[in-house]
């Protein structure tokens, strides 16, 4: 197989590891796919689909033959995944990952395959919806997207360049930063709009009122709202993972939304145009840049 | 013209306004509409659009003849409109708006047309985007959408029924809520996300590696930001007009909001699982209501 691998192994067969399989098998990157997956429900419906080859409920087993292990749980099962899977790892096995967080998933591998540093590419494909599990996984996922690689100092070039090729022939584009990096720009980006958007349901959950107030919502709402359908457990994990990053970017929203208030409180007109002008030219030129890219 | 109108004036025609017009007029039940704006450019792009059949520069010559005045500037223009036609309307003429602050209208529509309140049935039609102006206007946008009519005890039956069935013929649902009880209800489901989403564009864009940031944001921030695209004169009006409502859900937000960096610092996952747990299923509920209901 040119440029490819004969066999993926993906723990955690959801909308992102299962979009990954399926666009490598479309692109004829890699022979065979297994799955691992803590539910035999999602596992059973992934080989039905044909997302995976087969399934496996032993990671320690699966994982033997493999020549990628693909990390694709949420990113707290990372750590005790790699502990269990270490003595079972061929020394060739390259091991990455598609967490939204990256300086506890490289601490995670540091601590837990110590013997395979050279082996590991940490990556994080952004593209995703709230929607999870096999059934969520779609050819096309990462056509036009980025995906960043936060290699290790010890990860081979080699290792890199496979990865490197696998994303790209799912149409995405590779970018490379530092963990920290990382962390700092996705907790802006991502984690701090999902936080905001969770946040804001409860907010409106918690009305005396809500049902009434909720029957008048409409599109402004669910598209601010979208991302708060995504799960829970992954977005715990997130934050328990980038809390120190979050932490500062909250408290930097947290500063904005006071200076709002203070506005709105003193009917301070012209201040208010200025914030609310300064977001709507950010926006569109960002969204102009974007559907560019994308479409 | 059966269960219609023969002229109607829309003072201020964008995206609101405009696509009243051409919803009526597919729907043949209005003969001529006039359209006035204080930007000539629009006003001539909404004649060749076919928003409006003729133009008018001079909001006190054109209503001299309507049967019904549609008020859709931003909100914090009407009253000085409404004294300014005030002596030119005819006895008949109805008064609406679209405004989406409630309050503020009624008592302008009071201090302003004292002698027109049996005619005014204020209005709020739940629907709009990002976009602004006449090219923004669109048969078609008031189809399953909620219009909210808040009329004053002094209204006469027949102009409520009037302005009911023109908005009916436009796809619409009616229902009827108090001043208070709307400018309640839309400060939590639309202002207050407004602000929100405002405030967030505005944290990422001060931030020294904004462009960095902005350059890996990806679907999750295109659909939480795109209300920080909308208009900011609009926006600035509903944050004057509904500012004591608007503080409370402000308030809300924000000791929600400490709650939850809280429990980031405190690293407490149970609750975090919790919190985000409760806001998808409340919002997973409300898409699936929205959706069956406009599609």
């Amino acid at each position: 197989m040119r440029q490819g691998i004969q066999t993926l192994v993906v723990i955690g067969v959801g909308l992102i590891g299962g979009s990954f399989a399926l666009s490598l098998k479309r692109a004829g990157r890699v022979a065979r796919v297994i799955g691992v997956d803590r539910s035999a429900e999602n596992l059973q419906r992934a080989r039905e689909l044909g997302v995976v080859d087969d399934i496996s409920h032993d990671a320690c087993q699966a994982v033997r033959d493999a020549d990628l292990v693909l990390l694709a749980t949420p990113v707290g099962q990372m750590g005790p995944i790699c502990k269990a899977i270490a003595p079972f790892l061929s020394p060739h096995t390259l091991i990455s990952d598609v967490g939204s967080t990256k300086g506890d998933v490289v601490e995670a591998l540091r601590s837990s395959l110590p013997g395979q540093l050279t082996r590991c590419v940490p990556a994080h494909p952004i593209a995703g919806s709230e929607l999870s599990g096999a059934t969520a996984a779609q050819y096309g996922l990462y056509e036009n997207r980025n995906v960043v690689l936060t290699p290790l100092p010890e990860t081979d070039a080699d290792a890199i360049e496979c990865l490197t090729g696998l994303w790209q022939s799912c149409g995405a584009t590779i970018h490379c930063l530092t963990p920290a990096e990382h962390d700092h720009v996705f907790a802006a980006v991502s984690h701090l709009p999902h936080l905001l958007a969770f946040s804001y349901v409860n907010t409106v959950a918690d009305k005396a009122d809500a049902e009434r107030c909720l029957a008048f919502a409409s599109t402004g709402f669910r598209d601010f709202t979208r991302i708060a359908g995504s799960s829970p457990e992954m977005w715990r994990d997130v934050c328990l993972a980038n809390r120190t990053a979050l932490l500062a970017e909250l408290a930097d929203y947290r500063a904005e939304l006071d200076r709002l208030i203070s506005l709105v409180e003193s009917g301070d007109a012209r201040s208010l145009t200025e914030r609310f002008d300064r977001a709507r030219l950010v926006r569109s030129a960002w969204h102009q840049r974007f559907q560019r890219k994308i479409t």
